[in-house]
């Protein structure tokens, strides 16, 4: 976890702690490889950002009781679900530094152990009988994986607009945000008009977390980003930084970036070559402006809320995702 | 469909059209690709066995209107999520004599279009408010996955026992045939006591399907049967027939089992002899009739049913289960 984020968390630190806890008791399964998975996965961390904002939005809103960290921990088991789905789909080795599941067990366990994730979830939050929750997760479900087929649809394709980038990272990552705070605000018993606030909060800062995110692909340090570097390239992907030079460059550089888009291997020269490009073309730049605004928005969207230590949290979480260097 | 099970549904088949169209209604996605592989996948077919359960009981129970088809769809759909995943886990080529959505459009798709189904059938049974149908069908889908990870556990694991290998098809398989039947009776509202009848005859019918299920992974002719044949066996999976044959061959005949089972690949010469073993010692012939001991099963849990045009569908389709030929 950086610096940054610890120092913003300092405050309910009691709270995230127990959170830790219950992740590991909630997930319970009488296959005790089941058990042995899944507690690998969870111990390999994350920053848990997701079911941190519920339980500070329920918080700011309320109060934090046991049904809170029940539904927060539902939050992180559905990311879990879709990282391990995901493993698969991107043959990824690193996942969070450490060799990802699918490297480790293969496929069939990473498949098999998301879709166990998945239903864990779903039968904690129907013992929660809150038909509402059910509701916003399963539209957040279906987007996710929407997203993400759109975004493997759109791979290698080089007309990919930065209007169809922006539909592929809301569904697939920001309505996960939106719904992480949304349920905060459910679980609190809000009004509809602040229960839309939170949801507003998380989807703007799940837009910038995954802009920032996509930049990092490029830019980070293996060792502190816990992935491996330029996986978006090597994959056909064509996110922000990469879309918006390719509109500047010229027929020449144009050329050498579709190439390394759809060449089956992408060697240190390349990547360096079209990082370069990215770089002279203000990829990089426009894309973390663009993560600024989403951020700007974020903050707006708590105007409605009164000064509180929580609402303070939301704010330097918003201020870590975009200065955040994993 | 095979003959006999054609004629077996023909007093419903108003009601099986019916649940056709529905099932190609009700899967509506935002992503044109997502449709077009849905759709694929749907038309490819397939018995349609557990959602006509469903509709069977409903009707059987009271009528069946549109919520019905609804519910039956969803298990359609979690069904059908649940072998593309499996299609991605055994790597499997064929899948209902076509070629499997793994082999057509990659793992990534197979793993994601699964989601999908999943997705939508949650959607579905939480716009139908019923949190009984939640809660039976959250409980199934978990039991199918953790019968599937304990499977590939005991894969290669020639210590397997009978008592392992029936836990393992009760809840890989027979799990979601009973939630199939249970729901029919949830949704016409009878009481407990009949509503766990037709999920005991669900069970039971499940129990004895992938009994038989797994001689015909041996013993089928694959155009006929429609998956490739002795999967079972490369994939290293012990089966019943397997199982059996084991315990009463000879040290010598034990090897050759052993040897197939934990081979990279498989010929067809190894295959017949395997086969011939099983033969040999009854392997074929236990599973068969353990099979048709759940079907009397089956039937006696309908007892409580006074006679129907329904009930005589049910006890049709169980004598069909364990007569098919796919």
């Amino acid at each position: 976890m950086s610096e940054n984020l610890k120092e913003a968390l300092v405050p309910i630190k009691k709270e995230i702690d127990e959170l830790e806890i219950m992740l590991f008791e909630l997930i319970g399964s009488e296959v005790s490889f089941v058990r042995t998975v899944a507690d690998y996965i969870l111990k390999n961390g994350g920053k848990r950002l997701r079911p941190i904002l519920t339980v500070i939005c329920a918080k700011m809103a309320g109060c934090v009781d046991k049904s809170v960290y029940k539904m927060a921990a539902c939050i992180e088991y559905i990311h879990t679900a879709s990282l391990l789905h995901d493993d698969v789909i991107d043959n990824a080795m690193l996942r969070r530094g450490q060799p990802s599941t699918n490297a480790k067990w293969g496929n069939h366990i990473s498949v098999l152990v998301g879709d166990f994730f998945y239903s864990r979830a779903s039968q904690l939050m129907i013992d929660q009988k809150n038909l509402k929750i059910l509701d916003v997760v399963a539209k957040s479900t279906t987007a996710t994986t929407e997203g993400e087929i759109f975004e493997i649809m759109k791979s290698s394709d080089v007309t990919t607009t930065q209007e169809d980038y922006l539909k592929i990272i809301k569904n697939k990552t920001a309505h996960l945000f939106a719904t992480a705070c949304q349920i905060g605000g459910i679980m609190s018993g809000v009004s509809d008009y602040f229960e839309k606030s939170f949801q507003e909060y998380g989807l703007n800062l799940g837009m910038a977390f995954q802009l920032a995110d996509d930049v990092l692909d490029y830019t980070s340090s293996e060792d502190v980003f816990g992935k491996t570097k330029g996986v978006d390239l090597r994959e056909g992907k064509l996110t922000l930084p990469l879309i918006r030079s390719m509109g500047r460059a010229n027929e020449e550089e144009v050329q050498i970036l579709k190439n390394a888009i759809i060449a089956e291997s992408l060697d240190q020269e390349t990547f360096t070559q079209v990082k370069d490009l990215i770089i002279r073309y203000d990829g990089f730049k426009d894309t973390q402006e663009l993560a600024r605004d989403y951020i700007v928005r974020a903050k707006e969207s708590l105007s409605p809320f009164r000064a509180s230590l929580e609402k303070d949290i939301l704010l330097s979480l918003a201020d870590y995702v975009v200065h955040r260097e994993r």
